[in-house]
């Protein structure tokens, strides 16, 4: 190894390695500590340190490491490189870095190379007005929040796909193998192409410890760990870090050893991808790094151990402001990194360091893909007008409605070959979208045998399918971030299973935008479908309808969601969507045969708004208020909606009756809350300000009235919705089991409107007995009354049924 | 291998395997497709038929095959054994066991053994009215729901600990083993002590395909997946089952001998263990199962592929009902289990099947462990009275909440040394729990060093801690199902991690208080702290307060959501939590240094109304109705309100003020919509009906508007709460940086209060002035203003102040 690391490495970038390191390991330890004296030019004083100590150390050093040694082969391999950092909390290591490329001065300016502008960016980190103690959108080069642990593999492969050019060096460290997502996102090679995608080497950073505790992969016996990384499809190289008594000089010459052995199998690898010479799937190198915990902190503080121990996680002098025996240890510690030796005069980093930096957008801070909207194009969308579905009067057709869009994706997925692709955790095809495969596959790298013609598999491919939402998130984050675009389809209940993820997306495009040199990048556009009211197969396990709720927690400058109830309204829904940057757009549509009630004229005209009065199902008179507004989102309660407003037509035609649907779901919002909000007179002339409004909601009623609890006449709002009823039964025994359906509506009409509830107790009673008729049919035959599976829309002369055989895959 | 099997296995008990098999596979295709006709007797036709056929057939005869080769080892050996499958969309299989078992027959007499019998159990499966067609509550003999895939391993070892003679045989199937949450779950194996736990035994049952496409790890090559597996610590074995071309015997042969393989070497560990002669951790045996998808079913349907494909994954018949060709297809398919061998003339299985279940308590259907109720004994819990913090007066003396809580939490550790566990994502110590580690150890059992005497560290211990909020979440509830007490503390932000997790157990709670003779089980408790308010450390990614919006969607009787303010009212809220059956209790609470606001005699009283007010704090003349309400939950809100009254009571000494707090958020809804909400009658006479409530609330405002809006006087409630602006800054800042601080809520009065924005132009402005002065000092020194920082509260005379300087870890 000594023989091969001597061939590898000159004394004199062997000198600039180790300075790069000293100096980034420095000015992360200044960033921790110091709110002046950055080149410790005086004694350390009590007033040189910040009152309060906010950041992680621990992870840094490993990272400075990692960043330096990169730096090396960039330059001398002309690599296209991004950085991840998993450990992200270890954000004093990415700026550093970040400061020594130039990166950093060059778009903030005030943060020149000057000891003014260290002093600068020292006092701004972790501090009020500054920047975030972790990796963020005002990081240079980061595409990857510090924080939450569990992403930083999927991000990098998602950074990858597409990208057959970039490197991504992904480290993973400080006990987050230990997190769910990551443990599965190992297997992410399964789903990437050598020839079509970049590469991700991951980096096992194993500095012994968590936050409080070892974690579980620097603890196994080495032959478990080598069995475990060769059992996920990776060939792995180990560099044991130098403690404490060793050298460095001989840890660095171990990693950059190793280092160009794996690059040179990478690019052994591409090579015979592009050669076409590439047998199955390449065991790509990955590296597993031993480094101490805390690497160059004092070894130890107040009697316990600080370096290569748990206790140098966050701020291992938490006194140093404020006990002379820490001042001085801090002032010991920095000056062990000899910075007279790191800068000139002026502060500015010595030449043998900033020789280290690779040139320009080579340098890991400065990497376009980081900054994915300065590389987005806009989609080439076909016009979506031309796969409506014919709509001769509201009801008289059928469509399946995300079948529909899957057509429309089809050819989105044509239009642009390299920077749209579609993810789902095994239900592409079970929500409908299958047409895609007529023009793409799964991408597949896991293994064939001769029945997978049939199954829409190869190695190539812009459908991504894995049984991990965790996966498909965190790859189209990736996606997205880095300038591309894309969609991830889901069963609407399980989509809680990314909801700690989307939070950080949400709060990444909250802050990014906040960021002057940040350009708008794609929006993460998920399709809900297999929804709350039509999981025929599974039942309770599978209805929660809660996402909704969750996502209009976030900012509303970042957040979408839309109910489009038919085919031609979730075409015209989701046309807007990919148009659209830095949003989240949440889409939750219906998947079984549905009836279709608007034109694709009527669709644009409804989707534009967002809201707006259905003239040809209510019974309103021309110049007069209604007695009721029914309102409606989502396309069960649209049908029950329009049922109930049928039967209200024949029975009570004197009835005045308005149908209100909402497909923007944001404008019920007050215009202050929201920028999709309608006004008060816009909300008031549509929903009136007193009369009563019978709300048949797709989700959790209580939503509604959280985004309408200032409306006038909110009083009068009656809201019908999910109510954690259900299990397996047919579709409409649903809706009766959460009243949500049409008789139930027609109830809450006659016990709402003054004076109704008197004079049409014998419609009431009818109401109620088609209720019981219809659970005792359904008990008894096991599917839905004749009078509901076939029930005809009065304005049309077409039977409208829903399809209670239809069911959704698993 | 053959020569073992015979060994294993005489004629007759493989007889009576294959014979329970072929019976098993005819009941489960019987409840996908049955209405009528269930022993065949006469010609099957469309009638007998059910006109919607909902389930999932492909992992089913695999399940079916371990439960019956389970049923022998389990005779032989007398084991005591838990069945979790995994794929529980199975759910016909499952329920198939029960009644073979004769547990489905006790526990649902109409369901007994005779033909009549047959036909219900054929015809309630995801039948209207019916049972669900996954396992569920309704299924003997399973603590775990299907549907969502992935915490099988989880629920398996959860269960497994503190039961040192069970063995826990968890199937991981239909590409389960992708998701983040199971990937991850393997590595229980180092959390498990072999003398103090039980065993879990994983069967990683690879048919092949998931709902679409094939899993990856049926598609790695083998030397991967056993490298895989061993990385993991395991000993995997394999079987690789008949591919219809083979004879079923020989499957059987070879299932028998690996089981008695695996079991002997279980037992050996068991025995090493039991004899302090184990060196380690040990390489537990775990099971490779290789079976066709669909197994048994038609080669191939319309000319597709059935058997050994994903399109069996579901119903693969599925115009059986309504297509001469596939119901005749289907008979056949019936028929070739030969029922007329399995069932005698009333229809009851024959001794050769029933003579292979265990007896009684043994039968996988029938163990008590999976009615975890029936083990349940209830804690004894210490007096947290004694625990008590002094609080001469409101405010005079400061306590970190949870770290007082966490002595209380030893004891009850101390006193209930095996049935209660506390589990933390590498969070304990900073959640302040660390008292726990004076009488117990973190479990770990993945290799030790020198310096580990210092981290509390041990093979057994009843603290569990991976950096995996999946798997605390998952052992928990293994663990709570089986009839034992837990805690799992995490920081409030991520436990949204395990939104999907808390939405399952939460329907599962549901459920299972409408299956009579399921008993109740201990509630599952949440410690929620490092909350949105103080991530002085991390910022933005560590600031969510929105689990509490996810969880109150759920159910109304079983969940329950308290914001304890100060030490002694997270006692008392805590010991009602461990008191409690069959709910979710959410608690968050602060881990920073804050005052104490009440004796531990007032805490009781007011966390026994869950909601009260405050005479101390405010300036309300008696008999007369307050000019205000200031309300508030959580610890931050309630000080600033504190705070706010206390500048009120000095400036407008007239203004008649009355704070009030909650601590059981659910009192603020109406009654009928939770048992706990206050009736309209005793909301008003703390909220009154009519007068200006500010009310400062720990999580997002809009809940607060959610939980009341059906209140009198909603329209003059103004809530202040997180609306998602933060970054790592100063306690103050953050709460200026969401309008929630003490100077903004008395410009909230300012504005509310009729009258007094005229009047008190002059305060107004000066606290617009405070804030700005707040801001500017944070900004220029990094810490908060001494005014804030060192407030003292008029009704007592000691400085109360933020620590600013203490953090949390990470």
């Amino acid at each position: 190894m000594t023989t091969a690391a001597e061939r590898t490495l000159d004394e004199h970038t062997l000198d600039r390695i180790d300075a790069w390191w000293r100096a980034a390991n420095y000015l992360s330890v200044g960033q921790i500590y110091l709110l002046d004296n950055p080149l410790l030019r005086r004694p350390l004083s009590r007033d040189d340190i910040k009152p309060r100590l906010l950041g992680h150390w621990g992870t840094t050093p490993g990272l400075n490491f990692i960043y330096a040694h990169l730096n090396r082969v960039i330059r001398e391999r002309d690599l296209n490189t991004l950085f991840v950092a998993g450990p992200g909390h270890g954000g004093p290591g990415v700026v550093a870095g970040a400061y020594l490329d130039g990166t950093y001065s060059e778009l903030y300016s005030a943060i020149d190379r000057s000891e003014d502008g260290l002093r600068r960016l020292f006092r701004q980190f972790s501090f009020p007005g500054g920047i975030p103690s972790h990796a963020a959108p005002q990081t240079p080069g980061s595409i990857h929040e510090g924080g939450e642990l569990g992403y930083a593999l999927s991000h990098a492969y998602g950074a990858a796909f597409d990208n057959p050019d970039l490197l991504v060096a992904a480290v993973v460290g400080d006990g987050e193998a230990e997190t769910g997502p990551l443990a599965t996102a190992w297997h992410s090679n399964k789903f990437l192409n050598p020839e079509q995608d970049g590469v991700v080497l991951p980096i096992l950073h194993l500095n012994g410890y968590k936050i409080a505790n070892p974690t579980v992969l620097a603890r196994i016996p080495e032959s478990e760990l080598l069995d475990l990384m060769r059992g996920y499809g990776y060939t792995p190289y180990i560099v044991s870090g130098a403690f404490d008594i060793e050298d460095p000089r001989a840890v660095h010459e171990r990693m950059a050893a190793t280092l160009d052995e794996i690059l040179d199998r990478i690019a052994e690898i591409k090579a015979a991808a592009a050669a076409g010479e590439l047998d199955g799937r390449p065991a790509w190198p990955m590296l597993i790094l031993r480094t101490p915990k805390g690497w160059t902190c004092p070894a130890e503080i107040d009697g316990h151990p600080a370096e290569n121990n748990w206790r140098s996680h966050q701020v291992p002098l938490a006194n140093a402001r404020d006990t002379e025996a820490h001042t001085r240890l801090l002032e010991s510690w920095l000056a062990s990194y000899r910075p007279e030796e790191l800068f000139d005069e002026q502060g500015r980093p010595i030449e043998l360091i900033t020789g280290l930096a690779p040139e320009g957008e080579r340098r890991m801070s400065a990497n376009p893909v980081s900054n994915g909207g300065l590389l987005r194009r806009d989609l080439r969308l076909p016009d979506f007008r031309d796969y409506a579905v014919d709509v001769p009067a509201p009801g008289e057709t059928v469509a399946e409605a995300t079948r529909v869009l899957g057509e429309w994706l089809r050819d989105v997925m044509i239009a642009n070959p390299h920077d749209f692709r579609l993810f789902g955790p095994d239900e592409i095809a079970s929500n409908r979208l299958q047409a895609v495969f007529e023009t793409t596959s799964k991408q597949w790298n896991a293994g064939y045998l001769p029945i997978d013609a049939d199954n829409h598999l190869a190695p190539t491919g812009r459908a991504m399918e894995v049984l991990s939402e965790h996966q498909c998130q965190g790859w189209l984050e990736g996606y997205l971030l880095t300038g591309r675009h894309g969609v991830f389809t889901s069963y609407e209940a399980f989509i809680h299973i990314v909801d700690s993820m989307f939070n950080q997306h949400a709060k990444w495009l909250k802050s990014a935008g906040e960021v002057s040199w940040r350009r708008p990048v794609a929006s993460l556009n998920y399709l809900l479908s297999s929804h709350v009211w039509r999981q025929d197969h599974n039942g309770a396990s599978h209805q929660d309808p809660g996402f909704i709720d969750h996502v209009v927690n976030k900012k509303a400058d970042v957040v979408r969601v839309y109910l489009p109830f038919d085919a031609n309204t979730l075409l015209s829904t989701y046309d807007h969507c990919l148009r659209s940057v830095d949003y989240v757009n949440v889409v939750v549509a219906g998947k079984q045969p549905a009836p279709n009630w608007l034109t694709m004229e009527e669709a644009i005209a409804h989707c534009t708004r967002g809201i707006g009065i259905f003239p040809w199902a209510g019974t309103e008179v021309e110049g007069e208020e209604p007695d009721v507004v029914l309102g409606c989102a989502g396309d069960i309660p649209t049908l029950e909606t329009l049922a109930a407003a049928d039967i209200l037509r024949r029975r009570l035609p004197d009835l005045k009756v308005r149908v209100v649907n909402v497909v923007d779901l944001m404008r019920l919002q007050s215009e202050g809350e929201h920028p999709h909000g309608l006004n008060d007179r816009e909300y008031d002339a549509l929903f009136t300000a007193d009369k009563p409004v019978i709300f048949a909601y797709h989700g959790y009623p209580w939503l509604i009235h959280r985004l309408t609890y200032r409306r006038n006449g909110h009083a009068n709002l009656h809201v019908r919705g999910y109510k954690e009823e259900g299990t397996t039964t047919t579709p409409f025994d649903m809706v009766m089991l959460n009243d949500l359906d049409r008789y139930h509506l027609v109830i809450d009409v006659i016990d709402r409107v003054p004076g109704l509830a008197a004079r049409e107790a014998e419609l009431r009673q009818e109401m109620q007995d088609a209720r019981l008729r219809a659970r005792q049919y359904t008990r008894e035959h096991g599917e839905d009354i004749p009078e509901v599976a076939e029930w005809t829309w009065a304005g049309g002369d077409r039977t409208t049924r829903f399809d209670t055989t239809g069911g959704d895959n698993d």
